[in-house]
């Protein structure tokens, strides 16, 4: 059928939909989330159908085009394209299978995966899949086929040297900034280290967000094989890199329900380390209170996964059960947050204690798992590379090469209008929430002001004195300021 | 946060959605799939958010509203609205526990129900609540709560007589026109008859498009009742009434999928029955090739979930199972299905063996279900029914009542086009597939050409001739019938 082109002047930004008339749709007997084959002057697509009641909508013997499939047909308003109808990709027939309790078969996880990369599948249609994985969960087979699946569909680092580090951290704990100073000790010690990192979704900053107060964090693929060949290793946000591309939109399923399916999660991680090529992987999981992981039994489940993932794909994987109830490092906030971490390299006396203590156990465990150093003395190694000032000087080689000015805590001022927080009684803090903290940092401004945050001159254990103070929240204005003080002062942090 | 409003110019027809610019939305923490209440002037709406990264979709500071939200707000381009973060809504939570393979409670069903009726679920949302129903099953008592969510929350027919009969069929046998046929028999006998009825979605004609050909089908629900106390039943198209709305999007989100979850599906039937307040229901469950359900086992299986269903929402069920491997009555088609119900309650000769006995059986079983004949008389006065011409009259009052004229059966004419398949040699027809025929009847235009269609001259199992005439395709152009002819042949009816 013969059809004039309405250009409907927005873009869907994903799948590909067009816009028929009731009548034209009856005519070709056609349904909502039907597909459509469109041909210009030997130009094609496929499209997913949508159908307008109203003439408003779109006329009887017209089309509505979106601007992707306007530039993939490269046709423009008043144009005749020819529409037919289009039988569903392959991939449905799967998904149905899945839904009906059958485990798939690595072709089959593949015509699926390719098909949500390529934008083939509607909402419905990519719902259904995820949430059949969730509610009848995956074996092993699957989710390795998965995780092969999710990597190969993206783009790839091609990385002739060995080893090859990453580590992982799952579920966020604010200012957990342990990767800033871990990746530099690695690569001091003569590690690849090719690190994506996250930017915050829920939290006041994610590494990545923390890492851009430093360098640019959005590098084009091609140019990072060329940093890891001057430098050994980045700290780059995933998001600007095409890796395991699809994992990105079943999160996006997931995310408005907060679920999270176990195999989903395994096999997202486990994809975007294999993309990376990584040979070694430390992979913490936080157990506690808020933490997404609620207990050691649960812990061990996952890590008997990861490393079962682990064998089939030839990635070495270690797990450290991490406590996920407290903040780790004094600032919160990208500023705050990356001011840390250069005194934790810098070894200055501000550097916080606990971020210090983290990254030289979790870097010495995977230098003894690389072989870079002997059974049992990778913690000295860790902390003679920060004492030395090789991890230092790595990081501001990183910095460069991601174009990054040479980086100075001295410089990374937090934001000017300030909250502090004092003591009312002699005592001992009893615990600082991290969802509180991370709530009034997201208020104060975090992480979209990278200035703005909270600083924790306390932490949980520690004894107080009447008037000392506590914590200082940073914002930009007084109204940003005032929205996360009423927070903080809601529930307050107890002294005992 | 105040924006300004850009009118998209479209209508979305579902779910109501802005989009916001990816700044303002950063700026609000909003991801796409979140909510926002949005405020002018004092009046409210809740819409879910969707974000262009383009500044061609919406400009930073403004906002891309869609017909239904600037309706509903009654602003237009320009305007500035208040836009604040909302929360989820409550269903969101029932959802969930669903996912994870919990019983939901009633109260969380209906919000489950009610926030899909008020289009306040996303297709995400939504999905996963079917796709949930699906993969985790629903208990007896979650069924029963959907079954009378979906009747309360649309439309309600209130009918202060008794019996009020109701008859359903499940999945599509084409020429499957008995309901027409019973109907006028059970009105005749003094039943109240409430029947709505589908249109084709696959087949070449449903019992609304069939009854359409004699009066109009889409009436509205105050009339309904008038035609209920003057003439004791009627036919019509169950979409234009609101009966369980919540229902067609359940419907409209498994038929991509082609999924067809039990529960849903028991519940589904009944909340219509519901709706019209049953009382005493038939069931037919026509089993074998190309039916709904597979055999005999499958069918006693649903009969005994609808018999408890019934149970306990006070409907007296009663289930026969069917051949729902053939098609009942000759003509396959809109005007053809008519003629030969007219033909049927006119005792014409041309009436269908088939289609009488079929009609005269179940609607016999009706009338002793009901108490209006005594145990083993049914069949007998049923057949009086139609003898007597009471059946007949009976039809003629309801297609007056619903605004059609006094029906004829010899002014329902085919499509003038025709090609006639012929016998090439003596023997039986073997099968005469109903996925063939319906085919045929649809690509030669039903029920868009009402008049289109398929005549059986030979049923399956009747002896032929050489030579003699086995179907006839009607077509109202010589390229609808090219093309159904191309069809037909592709896959003989076979002669043995």
């Amino acid at each position: 059928m013969k059809l004039t082109v309405k250009d409907m002047d927005i873009a869907t930004g994903d799948v590909k939909v067009v816009l028929l008339n009731e009548k034209d749709a009856r005519l070709l007997d056609l349904h909502p989330m039907d597909r459509v084959a469109l041909n210009r002057n030997g130009r094609k697509t496929i499209a997913i159908v949508d159908v307008g009641e109203s003439r408003k909508a779109v006329l009887p013997g017209h089309i509505g085009l979106f601007e992707e499939v306007l530039d993939e047909l490269s046709t423009k308003h008043g144009e005749v394209v020819n529409v037919e109808v289009a039988s569903k990709p392959e991939s449905i027939g799967a998904i149905k299978r899945k839904l009906d309790g059958k485990h798939l078969t690595p072709k089959e996880i593949e015509s699926i995966i390719r098909d949500i990369v390529d934008n083939k599948l509607t909402d419905i249609e990519l719902t259904s899949f995820v949430i059949a994985t969730y509610t009848r969960g995956m074996n092993t087979k699957e989710i390795v086929s998965l995780t092969r699946s999710l990597a190969q569909t993206g783009d790839v680092l091609r990385i002739k040297k060995y080893p090859v580090v990453d580590l992982h951290s799952i579920g966020g704990v604010p200012g957990n900034r342990s990767t800033m100073v871990i990746v530099p000790i690695l690569v001091a010690a003569g590690c690849i280290v090719p690190k994506t990192s996250s930017r915050a979704i829920t939290s006041p900053s994610g590494t990545a967000d923390t890492m851009e107060v430093l360098a640019p964090v959005q590098i084009p693929l091609r140019k990072l094989n060329k940093i890891i060949d001057d430098v050994g290793g980045f700290i780059i946000w995933g998001g600007a890199v095409n890796l395991a591309p699809a994992d990105d939109k079943i999160i996006n399923i997931e995310h408005p329900l907060s679920i999270d399916a176990e195999g989903q999660m395994l096999a997202s991680i486990m994809a975007k380390k294999a993309s990376v090529g990584a040979t070694h992987l430390l992979m913490e999981i936080p157990i506690g209170r808020g933490a997404k992981v609620p207990d050691k039994r649960g812990a061990k489940h996952l890590a008997k996964h990861f490393a079962e993932l682990g064998n089939i794909l030839h990635i070495k994987v270690k797990t450290v059960i991490a406590d996920g109830s407290q903040p780790v490092g004094r600032g919160i906030g990208p500023v705050l947050e990356a001011r840390d971490v250069l005194w934790t390299l810098k070894e200055d006396k501000r550097a916080p204690q606990d971020l210090v203590s983290k990254s030289v156990e979790q870097a010495g465990i995977l230098l003894e798992f690389t072989g870079k150093s002997k059974p049992g003395k990778g913690k000295a190694l860790a902390q003679q590379l920060l004492s030395t000032g090789a991890a230092w000087g790595a990081m501001c080689k990183i910095i460069e090469a991601q174009g990054g000015k040479p980086p100075n805590p001295e410089k990374l001022l937090p934001a000017r209008e300030t909250f502090t927080l004092k003591a009312k009684k002699n005592g001992k803090i009893k615990t600082i929430e991290t969802a509180l903290i991370a709530k009034v940092g997201r208020l104060a401004g975090a992480p979209l002001d990278p200035d703005a945050g909270v600083y924790l001159h306390k932490t949980c254990g520690e004894p107080v004195h009447k008037g000392e103070r506590i914590l200082t929240v940073y914002a930009r204005n007084k109204n940003k300021l005032a929205f996360a003080i009423k927070a903080l002062l809601k529930e307050r942090v107890e002294i005992i």
